[in-house]
């Protein structure tokens, strides 16, 4: 089964543009995790329609209407998402092929917030196995993260690298398999290139390369992997079609206003020009 | 008092605008009847948020959701729209006077539908008694319409002209002060200028002119009215402005997709770009 449209994300722009491609007759497949900002709001007043309801009761909503009007919905973390001649998204237990992909995965955000990324981006500090893994054969290197995201970024790195390390960050991890660090990390060392990792506890951990792979695989995940351009933070898009084509964007992940009716705009805004797109028989 | 913005038209457009001018600190006020087109709708499913729900539901949901943020709501037709330094809005008990106008009042339509009006318009036959009274002075003329705006209307036409009857097209009407024809229209008639109109009946009435004020103000007839732009059956907006300064217009009344996302995501834009405008001082 291959499907019209993979949409990414199960927040309002997620939703509405998957019941609207639905509608429009789309085979449409909806994958994404309980991680919308939208679950944030405790009172949200401004949205047409609703005196007041909670975040995590309108994502609630959101989510059950779509399963009754027939749409498929997995609540799995998508791990991967490449491109060949269609899209491949990886969630733990499955691959799903779609010859189109919708990241309504919300707003972009580095999760490596508090440490001191940004000098070591591209020198020893990399956002993508699949991308860097080759750099690294028969290194020691440390993965940041403690999610299936994670581990699906350390099965394209085990194969070639000498060592793997865990850092979790602070969360904990059952693995007996590898070398977990569960303390928190305070700082990244090396004088131009990264040369390892300091924890809270006060240790020094050295490494060739260290890989984030922190929480879900996110807006932040697919736009390195995928070597999507972004502007401000923002993923660029025109007429919410990326710079690889048919790979789509919207909601916050777009950014302008980041509000629930704008995402869900976006959704029914994508869904009518991928309507006209194939009336003109543009379906490439 | 003076409103910052006055909001004509209480469907998904209006409420949400004036939701969001209202909590970003402009005073707002709503008016409108209840004439949207979603009332039309009898079961709404691509509305994020709602399993289903009918348009009248939600209608009424939107007008209490504003009432309960404190926003003052009039249940009123709007007669008219004049413009001096300041707006002023006329229902049948007031005149409110506003900085700005927001048109939120739904698609266009002529309600001549089904009569053969075209070839008469501005040869005889007009939506504006304001405008055009000057032309029928001591002349005798007809007015289509039996409601507060019909009146309305009529009460500019009468100390010029020399006789008015009224034509209600079928609708029933209690006024024992005018010349009341219930019957309804079959056509106009006139070589190249209106001369008269027919009933359905078989009756004919020669008159000098007819103007055209059918059910409530509507955007139609404030578009005539205020002199405003349009394109394709759309009021023609450059970032939700129309060519009028000061006057906005939002929803189906300026085309695109027609849905309630769509008309929400109208309000919303228009509100974070007044609000932008305020800021920067920009409030003409």
């Amino acid at each position: 089964m291959i499907y019209d449209a993979i949409i990414v994300g199960l927040g309002p722009a997620g939703i509405t543009n998957a019941i609207y491609l639905h509608r429009f007759g789309f085979k449409v497949l909806l994958i994404g995790t309980n991680d919308s900002n939208l679950l944030l709001a405790k009172d949200i007043e401004n949205y047409y329609g609703f005196d007041s309801i909670s975040g995590v009761e309108l994502f609630e909503r959101g989510i059950d209407q779509a399963k009754r009007l027939g749409i498929e919905v997995i609540k799995k973390s998508v791990l991967s998402i490449e491109k060949y001649s269609n899209f491949m998204v990886t969630t733990k237990d499955n691959v799903y092929e779609a010859n189109k992909v919708i990241l309504a995965t919300g707003k972009m955000r580095n999760k490596l917030t508090g440490i001191n990324y940004q000098k070591y981006e591209g020198n020893g500090l990399s956002y993508c196995a699949t991308c860097d893994a080759f750099f690294y054969r028969k290194k020691n290197i440390a993965i940041i993260g403690s999610k299936d995201y994670m581990y699906h970024e350390l099965s394209v790195l085990e194969p070639l690298v000498n060592s793997a390390y865990i850092f979790t960050n602070g969360e904990a991890l059952d693995d007996s398999e590898h070398t977990v660090i569960t303390s928190k990390i305070k700082e990244f060392y090396g004088s131009d290139r990264l040369e390892g990792i300091i924890t809270e506890d006060g240790n020094k951990y050295p490494f060739d390369g260290v890989f984030v792979a922190i929480g879900e695989g996110s807006t932040f995940d697919f736009v390195n992997h995928l070597g999507i351009a972004t502007k401000d933070g923002n993923i660029l898009v025109n007429d919410y079609e990326t710079n690889c084509q048919n790979l789509y964007a919207i909601g916050d992940a777009i950014g302008g206003i980041l509000q629930i009716t704008k995402a869900c705009n976006d959704g029914v805004s994508l869904a009518y020009k991928l309507r006209e797109e194939r009336k003109n028989g543009n379906n490439s």
